[in-house]
């Protein structure tokens, strides 16, 4: 497929916004292959995501957003602009559990997820095995007497590697906050529960205690306030008196694998728009 | 609301379809409160739904199609217009059955049918109180010694009520071909099975003899092929060995009444668009 | 189907208890047809459900109980003694929104629901008709300028039509204290969703402001913590950014309807066994 | 946990079977901790899953089945023996789809397989590195220009690695006759489509034609009759217009890996009991 350009954008409500783009990019050559949008009705606000074919278009990537600068002032436009060969360079981090590790790891090397998985990091040594399997550089940051050295550790390795995208795969560490301010919506992280329900720590424990007849998970960005970022996915699964902890466990496993994988393959193909703490996830 | 349009187009994929159907309904007045659209790369088909605010459009409802036909030449369309505050006299027909037709007319006493049911008819007699309480008409159309006989009633009282289209509520009649040619994508059936699995009768009793382990529900447009016809809306349910034919018609009913009442919605509400044997369903 | 007998069994998980049990059963001529158990491991307790035929049986219904005595007590048992053709009486309260009334009531003319639906009452007039054409006799409660006398005039009613369960469907009052500890695990209530997410009011506009991606709704029984109760039963539906809360709330009707015929059923199928604030609910 | 035996019994319905079969373990001193049972009444089967502990059981693991036997004979059953730590020889084949085979050796290495997963074999060489990474053998078995030639080294692997159970992990070859008489109730396949819809080649293909709203994995043992054998799980998910054929396919593969897990491991588990074409999977 010929790469294609994508506006991610988002402005107050008013007639006309949707010619103003449809005509802009026809004018200048770009023909449209997607292009969603939507409308806030209570806060007002319309989101749109515009996707076009490259070839033929007037401008060059460079110079595309400031081409588009007049149309974005006119309506008041936040603007995001991406490239359908976008390979932004990924960080995989994980705790002991390999579910979600392996599972993002087996989907890049079969091609579905476009990006360079550029570091698989933990605070554990279990994965350097299967990082190494995958040809990706592995790196154990222990958490030793001072957590303080380990964050500091993982800062510096992803601004090392020039990260853009960070994967918390059943990472149980909490990101310290100048990481989390240096990648805004740029975290995702997997709880294992349907958030709002069972925040924290032991979410099958507490599910199981609940006495509930269903488990989920939530894929979500990171923010400063834990557990409470936008939502990107989220699923569930019929559980019964029947399943144990362990058995709410094993069968949140297969939910965090699918949950995590889209809530990654749909940011990584431009169609996820947060707003406040809530998002637009385009199909 | 204030009343919209909803323009529902399909043409050939190509450059520009956006931008001047987009700049057609701006340069006249209108305001854009919906657009989506789909793209089948294997066809390379383009299909439309684009909802606009009449107010302050320049030209009114019986002048919007003429209006249009420059843009729909251009572009090869074929052009479907709707209004939001279209009310399509619709025919109920059930069988024994009571689920679906309970189920529609409370949605409809609710107000969460934007439609006027006019008729309410059956080969048996059981649902003329039921009728009576929703305030609806009924017509007990028995199968007597000939079946062309009721089949001809049908058609005389489809024609003679003004009937814009038909929800088959659990209707065990075959629709007769005259009937079926007058109401093109104007018929939904409910098929209580994931068609294409389980055609014909007894779906349940199939499902139970193959032993599966989900059954489901199918709505569709009804044409000329029984149980072929485009699927709008499809789901399903777990069961287990222990559930007899019986359980699986019971459980079955929950999902054909959902199903239907899904399909019936989102045509409707203009959203659905038949192509070929499938069906663009924008949400 | 010849009439049968339902044991539902907890007690302190001991070797020798499944084998006394189908022992005393067959001994006495009984033939099990269904017999389901559980086990918790944590707690070490054991449940059962056994189903046997009454044709030919030693005891009658009334000596039933007293004849298992020695093996309850020998087992440190709780025992609950039911009959497949109990007909308990119900009631069914509503406020507003006619949805679930509309459901029970239909299935119950189905055949569907093994009770007597006895009374339906309201803090509103609107369902006087509805309950009329389902020959069940309507008490319009109003909520005065004090809202014991309502209260009490629901006791009363209970009471007074020796009911034996009540059915919440989308009753938004309080059930007064003195009414719950006459109905221990008695009293199934509806709520808009998936618990213990969104407690207290208007959950589908709190799921709508925390931007989740499923909704839900819960079956439960009623004690004194409100929506604390043990959870029967609970579903989930997919939903998106473009669903404002008034799509949360029409597309949760549909898992309310279902989530608690499933759990009224089960309950008067005798398969719903508390435990704490957890219930083991066999299939 | 302590070891435990498994019976799985079928015969026909009689009266006693539930008090004889615990009177016998209960009688030599084992103590029961599961017993499911489930009787078909269209057919008049009554099947059951007793698991006990053997500590304490009178007979050794060797005597156990005989000293069953006049129970066996006085019911007419088929008796199945297994034990909780049988550690089966698995043989997983694959063609070149690695996303089942991953995922099935990812959960043997996290410990949730209870088996000896003893051989991969595939069709093409493309695994090898990832049956190395697991520590299996891996075996090539390349289509030359003889068919019969690979399926017969297909036999003999299985025979000379004294194979128990042989998943089909999207393994695209015929099993050959020889082979499946060998294994009855020991092969599971898993067919991309939620069967019977969409049998043979390209189910993906063939769902997108048809325009279903959802699709299916089923994993079924392997008969004779190609896609026809006994269903031990299915599941689905929802799909749309939005959807190319590859897009079903990527995400049927999440299904695939899932239904086939949870079918392999009820199997392992002494969980399914076959009956003609359909299954008993007690949970």
């Amino acid at each position: 497929m010929p790469p294609t350009a994508v506006l991610l954008l988002t402005c107050p409500d008013r007639t006309g916004v949707v010619a103003a783009v449809a005509d802009f990019v026809w004018r200048h050559g770009g023909n449209i292959v997607h292009a969603e949008q939507h409308t806030d009705d209570v806060d007002g606000v319309f989101f749109q995501r515009v996707e076009f074919e490259l070839e033929g278009f007037t401008f060059g990537r460079d110079d595309l957003e400031r081409a588009f600068w007049p149309v974005a002032e006119r309506f008041d436009m936040e603007v995001i602009v991406r490239f359908s060969d976008d390979r932004p360079r990924l960080a995989l981090l994980a705790s002991r559990a390999p579910h979600c590790l392996v599972d993002l790891l087996s989907r890049w090397k079969a091609g579905d997820l476009p990006a360079e998985v550029a570091v698989v990091a933990s605070n554990h040594p279990d994965h350097a095995g299967l990082a190494d399997f995958y040809g990706v550089p592995y790196h154990h940051l222990p958490i030793g007497d001072d957590p303080v050295t380990q964050e500091v550790a993982l800062a510096d390795l992803l601004q090392r590697e020039r990260i853009d995208r960070v994967v918390l795969a059943r990472y149980m560490r909490i990101i310290p906050p100048a990481v989390v301010e240096r990648y805004p919506h740029r975290i995702i992280n997997i709880h294992h529960s349907f958030l709002p329900a069972f925040v924290g720590a032991q979410p099958y424990r507490q599910a199981h205690e609940r006495g509930v007849k269903v488990i989920g998970a939530t894929a979500h960005f990171v923010t400063e306030d834990l557990d409470e970022g936008p939502i990107i996915d989220q699923d569930v699964v019929r559980v019964s008196h029947r399943d144990s902890v362990e058995d709410l466990a094993r069968k949140g496993r297969d939910l965090e694998v699918v949950v995590l994988a889209r809530a990654v393959r749909a940011d990584l193909g431009h169609r996820v728009l947060p707003w406040g703490n809530r998002t637009v996830v385009f199909d």
